[in-house]
């Protein structure tokens, strides 16, 4: 068990390796890799090439989400997988290692289980800046309109992209027999935080994706000279932002424990050092699994409005995106535990705060997550690392999970 | 004395008209007119001509200060005047006023009285990212070390730019000598805050500069996923610099009321939405005349080292420049104070909260300023508006001051 983790650890370490090369990546630092993007295509031939190699069947959904499976479609079997797209200058095991992993987890199986294996097209919002853009298809998620809105960054509308790359958005509606007799999934990921490495932990049982709000707050005060403007005379719109900056934390951290909200971007307007900012702008990220990231944006609304009021100033609070959290299978969540019990290394439960594939899938099949550490939480950066063994380790808790649900 | 009045603004309009002409600017919004520019030159020309026609003798210091004078060089005279550079896109009043009033003052006075009138070269530090260039220069307040590192954005040295202009660089130990000789200086400018339109006053006798310090704060905190990093975990460098913006308020209306703290700018990297600031810098403008500023910068400091420590970041407090307060001369306040009163007029006293060549000039000369207001507080902006009557009545009441002083 213990040489055959180590080779299991060994081919993951491998395919990840070889996929840094730099026909799989687009120029720069790390890797680059958006949907239609020769990079994207030839990482899609590798995994096709693997899965052949094994005598699976590969397919593609109607706009490129890559399907492969020891089954016929549509037959009974579990799923894996995650994705193979990255940010800008990302690194490579978010999203490709749940895909390698469960390439792994088909070499072990051979055909001993009924698995298919799923590399969902452009999760990260990076080739039409529309996250889950693949899983979303696939869930009849995304109106037509909304569809023919999105083009790349040169323009090009996403369905003709999709045309372009030879696949066939038209008949985008089937797009969802991608997971017609699929009794159960399982998405392997790194945590792109900081728990398990602080923690000691190997593996997390994921049983829950915290739901988020996105928007954007904008105060508009009065720009004057910071010097010949007395404290009483000024509409500082720098000053209410920064203070929603404060209660955001505040009132976070008096919710419940699974409660984060963050001002990642914040910009004052003209922006000079002698000039009292007359415009300030915050990004919100608010995230729960418990829903209280509804009453923390809530709060902060009227905390906004109120303080603003009291400069004299307008503000406004524009949503961005507001998505409910989902709750992981109870079933596929068990299952997991037990066999992350029964591997003797040290897990735990814990919710996603990240967004991932398998809140959509979680929609039709009985799903859950698994996670392993990545080094310092750091993701979406060339700096981001895993332990190949953890990943070793984590397809054999996938595996034994499968193998206990697709029995019973 | 109305008829007088009335004629004096319409002169006033048409010098400040005249001088929003395409060939006193470079091209864009409002004015940009820089040090050496054909922009600049032609500015100078302008008023080098209207000194000429009314027979006074015009010169310049080594580097490119402009003087005019009915008596001869280092003769006894009172000095007026102010800049007639601009910032980027700025106004059409912001010093040039002060120059255009001097040349008013001159008009009516004809050979009445002893006047000197200087155009102070690069006050807004748009040219060679200097502020009170000029009037440094003239008081030795620059050394030679500094002065040879100072370029344009084109990378051309000032020394050389200078020498390209006809002017003689190499001789600038001599530039004080536009001093010698001065009994008194008043420098004419818009108010650049809302004080006096908001209070309905039309003229304010300046009688301190406020003392500041600039600076730049920086947090180092670390960029982790705002949706995987509970609140425990995170080191949030957009925090501690939200705390600072805020808590500068606090320290600031805490002391006199003259003290005034502005955050300018304020940005955090990366700076995306769902990325925890692993980087926040500030911008620092904090100024009074009582000297306070000293003391809420040092506050301000304690704090930020407080707060960085408690959150386990390392913090900077870069300083730009540290500038003392400077007192006007009691008797030319006291001589404008008359005057003003005089007028029948509604004036205040009110420090400077904006800085001036005549901080420069007080080291030498007794000196005062004259404030008039400006519409809604705007400055360096195309948006500037001031009303030439005011600048009219300004013109009488500098010309009143100026009269008693020279006759004691």
């Amino acid at each position: 068990m213990a040489s055959d983790l180590a080779q299991s650890a060994r081919r993951i370490a491998a395919d990840v390796e070889a996929l840094t090369g730099e026909r799989y990546t687009l120029p720069g630092a790390g890797i680059t890799r958006y949907a239609y993007t020769d990079a994207y295509a030839a990482t899609l031939d590798y995994f096709r090439a693997a899965f052949e190699a094994l005598g699976f069947q590969v397919w593609s959904d109607p706009v490129g989400t890559l399907v492969a499976s020891n089954a016929g479609p549509g037959e009974r079997a579990f799923g894996m997988g995650s994705h193979c797209d990255s940010n800008r200058n990302g690194g490579p095991w978010d999203g490709t290692l749940g895909v390698v992993c469960a390439l792994e987890a088909c070499r072990i199986a051979g055909d001993a289980l009924p698995l298919r294996v799923i590399s969902f097209l452009e999760e990260e919002a990076s080739g039409f800046g529309q996250m889950l853009l693949g899983s979303r298809i696939i869930l009849g998620a995304v109106t037509d309109e909304e569809l023919a809105s999105y083009r790349d960054e040169h323009g090009v509308p996403f369905l003709e992209a999709a045309a372009r790359a030879g696949y066939r958005p038209d008949e985008r509606a089937r797009a969802g027999e991608v997971l017609d007799g699929l009794i159960g999934w399982i998405e392997l990921h790194i945590e792109q935080g900081r728990v398990l490495q602080d923690t000691g932990g190997r593996l997390g049982v994921v049983d829950a994706i915290a739901g988020y709000v996105h928007a954007d707050l904008v105060v508009h005060g009065r720009a004057d000279h910071a010097g010949a403007t007395p404290m009483g005379y000024r509409s500082d719109a720098g000053l209410t932002a920064a203070e929603a900056v404060v209660e955001l934390e505040r009132i976070v951290t008096s919710h419940s424990p699974d409660t984060v909200g963050t001002v990642g971007a914040l910009t004052f307007g003209p922006g000079i050092i002698n000039v009292i900012p007359g415009r300030a702008e915050a990004t919100l990220d608010i995230r729960s699994v418990s829903g209280d990231h509804e009453e923390v944006y809530a709060a902060l609304s009227d905390f906004v409005l109120a303080r603003a009021g009291a400069r004299g100033q307008r503000s406004e609070m524009r949503e961005r995106n507001r998505v409910p959290s989902t709750q992981m299978d109870a079933l596929v969540v068990e299952a997991l535990e037990r066999a992350a019990a029964l591997s003797g290394a040290p897990w735990r439960r814990m919710p996603s705060g990240a967004a991932h594939d398998t809140q959509m899938v979680a929609r039709r099949v009985p799903s859950a997550m698994l996670f392993v550490p990545c080094r310092d939480g750091i993701s979406h950066s060339p700096e981001e690392s895993a332990d190949p063994a953890d990943a070793a380790l984590g397809v054999q808790v996938m595996l034994a999970a499968a193998r206990e649900l697709l029995a019973d």
